[in-house]
């Protein structure tokens, strides 16, 4: 017998539970996409992409993932042999480093670890020591999706801006834009890239540059951009198929005018806050199992953890164990520990990442959790007992006030 | 703000959680009816249907809603004129007697509220008074969507046997079949009806009769049958519309085979058990809130409730003010007390209802669980603290015997 | 190699083709029965079906296919030992004559083969001829699907007023709602009856009843009618469930509503042009193919042909031969001549027929007759040239004028 | 009134008509993207893109356009301020010239026109006259979509071979995969590049890089290439995020898969004739009307042709004019004219393309010109009698035989 036979829950961090919504409006006919409904309804989805980033400037929509718009920004911004620093508390730093290294551009990389966010002094001292102003651009993550801490994007801002540096400062937002508070114009980011598959609830397949005038004026500098990853005629088209670089995402940009109409309904500010109060829930729980037992989250203090995703650790090979009853007996599905790993467990058996993100409500969140219960009792994994009923009291809380 | 915005959780007692299999087979043009796949894949059907009522006997489907064959079981075999026992335990055993008073048969029922199952030995009292063997079929509801209280079948079965009454024994298995074991063979059951909407996890919209020879030798017997409540022609059709008199539901019978398809690949016993691990969950998680508050369970004695729905009582009026905070904070809907009311709650504003059949897994049960015990909180309402932690307990258990 | 390798088109007299919206409508969770959103919207569904049948008259929603509210209709009106008159034009009269006398009522037929319409004057010396009144009603099929035969109904209103006959008109407008022209009051009609699968666009599943204020008031005089088939609640009902008598058919009304709103979109009166045109140009291209060749199309006045259906002869066995070639090689699904034999035929294989009702426009109509056209040619069944040329110059004319 | 409301179809030169197939097992859940189902799933889809490709190479899938296919073929094989030669016979071969001088590659173009294929004479002579071996690859593009025209690409292999110039062979078969005959492997083609969105029948976001041993070699010897057009990795994976660098595109993939599911089951040999079937009978009906008015198709002699796309010109404004009257009344949308201009036309009014690649049967096809015909005679353009019908006749012929 299993008790998974259900609507199974992905509780990964990324691609997210994609709203019916969406999935419905990907299931039409193909369009025509040189004239009709589909051009003007493009013209409407920047705005409302504008509006979940909080900026006034201006967006690029690219075919591509994650990866694909890491390259995009870099190469609007920064020449081959020109030179990046990279602060990284996690494993997506240095995966942005290496696409900048696969382009030619020198990566100067900070290691935090993964259990801390950005140190701006660390970051200070790095800019004050290239007085040649050779670094161009300081590549944040904003929450790394591995290690699940957030970092604070505005004091960077405020580093370089007393440095009087003129470095670009970009920001990742591929696992927080639409979970975790994010404001690109009162923070001061140039460049943010973000995708589609995470709190923007749109399958995978979509990725997003937004940028603001000061990066625009080094795009204009560049010698040469890529044509594919050109922003210009993208953010600017004369004729529709520049928005895309030829053939555009049909359905994609049907689920995406989706997700964003529920976006917009509930409102960013009620996104965030929902967002927080979930993952307050999982952190109580968490919490509770913990007194009592192995089980750990990897960021220690809950200002550095991100809204959206909970690494954790158990111990080899539990994480594997509780991630394997959880799927096969619950219908939860658990992320697996990414970047993680221990001398003793090379290959991260010991670690499990919560992920939640973008269409995610308190049954949702409560059902993983009560699994997550199940399965540490099953498996006579110890633990803290009443971890899901703290975190039904976080929920009680959260709504009343 | 509102932690409801993620996929919705319809907790009522059905139409239950419909699966993406069951939708996905839905979403198709509209076939050939008269010659091709459609005829021969809805001839693969009576066997499924056959495997999940246990029963070698016959089945008639009907494009109708439960109480559309309520009123064909009886069409089949009972005259106008004729008589009827109904032992009633809720809402459903009044609402078949008042169909069968529609048809001009006399309905004699035996009310035993909505706490207990019926009662054996009431029925064979009823029947021994019978001398004359008016009573031409006793109607059982096997478990009652309302009271959620479930009834043994067999004995009814029993007593006619021992008095040698030739009383058809009918079953009502709307709420039950695919959830609660039913056997219809071995119970001695003559004709059970159920729906689509429940159990066999398919929009409503399609009724069924399943009958054995006992039943269909009466049906040979009457002297009229309304020509779209015949079984004959259904059961044993000769050309392909006789199936269903006329037009075929061909989009509801995609997701009907889409739905036998996952019954049989989990087995029915499975299913059984599955569906007994998850109550068992829920009355544990009650038991604990009714430890310290004011939360009662309608069945006391579990052996007398259903796997598929379980009513509780709060008092008026937090049974209406949970079900809309859930609804309205947690995205879950859970269903209102039908047929309950007291004195001073003509309206049964102090009743709701758990629905837990079909589609339902642990993830979906716990956290339902979840929101309910933190809209308890937010609402103020007393109950005792670790519902949802011991209901994951229950769970942990299952799974490891 | 076979160039049926794309979307199979079709084109039997219903079911016919789903629009895209109707299923998208249908691929939706499973909602709240019992408040919300689904009662809100069943309400909004009345006065269009009211606009749909150009009545004023209430309507009754039916779980159930057209077999099943032929048998409603009678239900409400018509008691047994009483008996009904039904001039028949085709296989769909006698199929309704069943059913009266499956419920015990007498039917007269009138028998008007299989090439004509109803003929006034027949009825009015049956009716002239039932002095005592014991007629209670006339069923006329508005258009019959087996013989493609359109009957005018005004007429037969007359016919009654003259009379000064108390017998109820009834209509079966399964074949022909919102396909061809209906004015349910303007045409003196007391009881209309069709299906959800049809002109409606909807998977079949669903029948609706529709009655004025005399076919009520018979019904108030009725000694009782079975409580499934009762139009009152339905119709007028106090709580949400008795709309449907039980449980809502949830996934067709979602279904119905979309359907509804194409054709409140598109306009009655539009929707009866498109249609005319549409069979038009059908038989233009039957016309030039007849010329030189065995194809005759089964209703000889183009005045008393539907424009919804039209039955063709091609002599036995190319009616087949033809339906399986266009099957196997074109990608349309012709209908099988349904009630049509000869003598060197007993099973019809001359005969098929053109469904063209519904979700149909001149690509889909001329795209058919280019198939069959097409077959006629490769299976070298003689037959005039260029019948699609000269059905696409109708469709020329249609547009301009 | 309209004769449009119906299916629409789309008739454009791509994307194609998606099958109903392809969007069904896009509505689906978000998958894990680390284990189980999904990862298994993609290793199925090599095997049978090779299939399509005639090759025994390898493929690299990129989440891009057919304009980042164009990108990443170049990426991995010229070294910016190499040299590219780039016959040109429509608008194609300019746009991924355009693309190379982007990525600071010199594209050496031999402007054909847009009226014949490629002369392999000019290419010897451009390869002869290339001593040093400069030019790295030559780009031709098999079909262009523009205009129509399909060029010989084993030629093109036979003069590489004669000069014996190293120069890599590479072709664009996004107009023509699954549709045009195309054999990589015997042609001698080193790189190809297609999309999903034609032959395919998968929405638009996926690109494909199938490429040879040779075109390999020349990969490993590069100073450097993108890490996102990198297709060493993605031909090649350890892990499975490799092979999209990043997060899998996962719905698109669904939908591939069953793309190919249907590619496999009619067989490629079969739907490349299903094609040219198709491709004759719109030239019949063209032939048709071009004897007695103005129109005519780009490509004179058929040999030249595409089976996938057909241009052709009207005269100015009545491209336009046909084309609105066809998508407004009678369904059908026809493509633009694109890059197609005369001087007293200078925005390509009198031309548009007829679009016949990928899910497209005899009934698409001859419904797509019985409305044109249509078209022609309600606008009074004047045209040949009986296209439609010349047809209908070539199909009959091409089952036959």
């Amino acid at each position: 017998m299993t008790l998974s036979n259900g609507r199974q829950y992905l509780a990964i961090p990324g691609p997210s539970v994609m709203p019916d919504a969406v999935l419905q409006a990907m299931h039409q006919a193909a369009p025509n996409i040189y004239e009709g409904a589909l051009p003007e309804m493009v013209a409407t989805l920047i705005p409302d992409l504008r509006y979940v980033a909080r900026t006034s400037g201006q967006v690029a929509i690219y075919i591509a993932n994650g990866h694909g718009v890491w390259e995009a920004a870099l190469a609007n911004t920064v020449a081959p042999g020109e030179k990046v620093l990279v602060p990284a508390c996690g494993r997506f730093a240095y995966g942005w480093a290496d696409m900048a290294e696969g382009m030619g551009i020198e990566a100067d990389i900070l290691d935090h670890g993964i259990k801390t966010p950005i140190d701006p002094e660390r970051v200070r001292a790095a800019l004050a020591a290239d007085k040649n102003h050779e670094i161009k651009a300081v590549l944040a993550v904003h929450v790394d999706t591995s290690s699940s801490v957030r970092s604070e994007i505005a004091p960077l801002r405020a580093v370089l801006d007393e440095l009087g540096h003129p470095a670009l400062l970009m920001a990742d937002c591929i696992a927080s834009l639409g979970c975790d508070r994010f404001e690109m114009d009162a923070w001061g980011v140039d460049v943010m890239i973000t995708g589609s598959q995470k709190g923007l609830m749109t399958p995978p397949g979509l990725g997003f540059v937004f940028f603001n005038d000061r990066a625009d004026a080094v795009r204009k500098s560049m010698p040469r951009v890529s044509r594919y990853w050109d922003w210009s005629p993208r953010a600017n088209p004369e004729v529709f198929y520049q928005y895309f670089d030829g053939t555009a995402p049909t359905h994609h940009l049907f689920g995406l005018r989706a997700a964003l109409d529920m976006i917009k309904s509930e409102g960013i500010e009620a996104i965030w806050q929902r967002h927080e109060s979930l993952a307050r829930a999982i952190w109580a729980a968490c919490d509770v199992w913990a007194d009592g037992g192995p089980l750990t989250l990897n960021i220690a203090d809950p200002v550095n953890r991100s809204h959206a995703v909970t690494a954790a650790r158990l111990g080899a090979p539990n994480g594997s164990r509780l991630r394997e009853w959880t799927d096969k007996n619950g219908g939860v599905t658990l992320g697996i520990g990414l970047g993680m790993s221990e001398p003793d467990d090379p290959n991260g058996t010991g670690f499990f990442r919560f992920g939640h993100m973008g269409h995610v409500n308190a049954h949702m969140i409560l059902g993983m959790l009560g699994v997550v219960e199940a399965g540490l009792g099953a498996l006579e994994i110890p633990h803290g007992q009443g971890g899901v009923s703290a975190a039904a009291s976080v929920i009680s809380q959260s709504v009343q006030t």
